[in-house]
């Protein structure tokens, strides 16, 4: 009733667009409250503002807030404050917590094509994810492959080409791979074991105690700026590139699919742009920080920087070729995410090779 | 007063919430109405609906008019529908329309400083051009610029690394420039008279018939993806790589401060965030339809698609450094814009090294 005085009182037309830019009922349409509030829980994989990941989780959750006016309020939780790193999907999926804040390839368990939307060994960049993920089919594989978990996901940031890892002995061949117990998620981990490394997965929180301990010989966390966060210098002398196996992990924002169905369209609109724009700021943040970082590492803690060999580099990618080979042959949505991302790839590099490429190369 | 009624009638915390969403007054707070709608014209020197920047300007209206849910409508005139394309910075500065999607480089000629947040020859590259101005201090250096102007401006998409242009006759050497009308703006401009070529600026509309006519006789506008749109591959034989003189172009979406300044804050946010995720989509379809679009050029219409020599490209990367010293000495705001742009690109230059740069090799 006093909805309609006000109605009366200040004119229909405005008034309607007013209530419906607040996602308000105009008499007689469906729609939520102009005054309804939302309180969102954002459980994440990450320690709490951890440089970069972490940060770019609060930073989502303070572009959401904000643009809404305080109309959605999203809380970030750290990994093991609500739940543990790796139960994150879990807990959105069951609704635990509406959103989450991870990266896709920790859940190749619960299916097997999850990594495709992150990272695959030897796949693309972060541009590259970008393009294939928004323009190239990408996202809308992703998003048939939550959908059974009650998930609907967002690209969420950007970390750009990790590092190879941390060492702490020289690898001079593939011979220094056998045997070699490292932290290292995803299909790279799979790569890793088919060279005759002992893949492991830890959160990052664990790192640096199991890799100085001696109870891992080697780590890939991110790159300079978070490896630098967690002093991995400390716990290993030599640290290699590139990052054969992460060359631009696409984070994710995962959303319960039945709370994300409970908002008014520009509430759902806002969860996606903010999405997009900690997409754009993350790998900002990261391109900034990792070469301050670089620098650090290098000229003030005089860490061993070196490139790991062509011999050892050309093997990880054969080996590479056939775990995605097989992973694809054995799940059919793992094989519509290969062949996508392979098509996308092959052109990508036609095109990269006469722009970025050959660019960098001008810079001398 | 019926405002007054409404909040008696549904508890003040829920509703207090609701308005300051909504932009509102609660009693005896500033803000805009609940019900206040805002209605801006966005100018553009891009041709409507453009490939890539028309598209891109559109697709930012749209998405401050969703997210706003129809608070803040955003209309928007292409080039010469409203004013011609290079009055964009003029008519958001006296306020003709409230918004513009342009690129900063066209305004050299109003400051000096101004191209460097667009693109520098031998600059930064789509990824490093967010880390400086997001991370490193050129966004702060960018408004200070346009502070003076009444114009507040944001980072609004890019195209990634452009080509170095179309030909009507091969370049094997630096003798081939000399004389060469070439369709080329900002500091790339001058670069290209000191090597003795006459540098023109023409609105892209009207490259085309310039190019084809022999008025000029070799032009660049971005890249596969626009140059195929416009039909240039019909109008000159050769296409040369790479594009020295707009590694990254950052676009801009400039907004009237008077106008800026009328927004709730939420509206305000709204603004900003929808300016980061056009920043990320439309690098994203660029990748995308970039390499689409060098395919169908090589395979389809037998483009010749070569690369500058290497001694061309050192002697223009050796004027631009001279170029771009020369306008800073000129000018105070160049001088630190240059500097701090330098700065990032040295430390950008070995992350890259180690990162971007070796992965891409990796990929055989």
């Amino acid at each position: 009733m006093k909805r309609r005085e006000l109605l009366r009182g200040a004119g229909v037309a405005a008034v309607a667009t007013g209530l419906a830019a607040c996602g308000a009922k105009p008499p007689g349409e469906a729609g939520a409250a102009s005054t309804e509030k939302f309180v969102w829980k954002m459980v994440t994989s990450w320690p709490t503002n951890f440089p970069g990941l972490g940060t770019g989780a609060a930073r989502l959750a303070e572009m959401i807030t904000a643009a809404s006016g305080g109309r959605l309020t999203v809380k970030v939780y750290g990994a093991g404050e609500l739940v543990p790193a790796f139960e994150v999907f879990d807990a959105v999926s069951r609704g635990t917590a509406e959103m989450g804040h991870s990266a896709s390839y920790y859940w190749k368990g619960k299916a097997a094509a999850a990594p495709f939307f992150c990272a695959v060994p030897f796949g693309l960049n972060a541009q590259e994810m970008n393009g294939w993920l928004y323009e190239g089919g990408g996202l809308e594989l992703w998003r048939e492959l939550y959908a059974p978990f009650g998930l609907v996901p967002f690209p969420a940031g950007n970390t750009g080409v990790q590092m190879a890892g941390w060492f702490r002995k020289p690898i001079a061949s593939l011979a220094d791979l056998q045997g070699l117990k490292m932290r290292i998620p995803g299909l790279g981990g799979e790569v890793m074991a088919r060279a005759g490394a002992t893949p492991v997965n830890l959160p990052g929180a664990e790192i640096f105690s199991s890799l100085q301990s001696g109870a891992i010989d080697a780590a890939e966390w991110v790159g300079p700026y978070n490896d630098l966060a967690f002093g991995l210098h400390r716990a290993a002398k030599y640290c290699y590139y590139p990052g054969w196996q992460e060359p631009g992990p696409t984070l994710e924002c995962m959303v319960n699919q039945a709370a994300y169905d409970t908002l008014p369209a520009d509430l759902k609109e806002i969860v996606a742009l903010c999405c997009r724009a900690v997409n754009d700021a993350m790998l900002a943040e990261y391109t900034a920080r990792n070469q301050q970082a670089l620098d650090v590492l290098v000229r003030e803690h005089g860490v061993e920087l070196r490139q790991l060999p062509d011999d050892v580099l050309l093997a990880l990618r054969r080996t590479s070729d056939k775990v995605l080979e097989e992973a694809a042959a054995a799940d059919p949505m793992a094989r519509r995410a290969l062949d996508s991302m392979q098509a996308f790839r092959a052109q990508a590099k036609a095109w990269h090779a006469v722009s970025e490429e050959a660019y960098f190369a001008t810079r001398g």
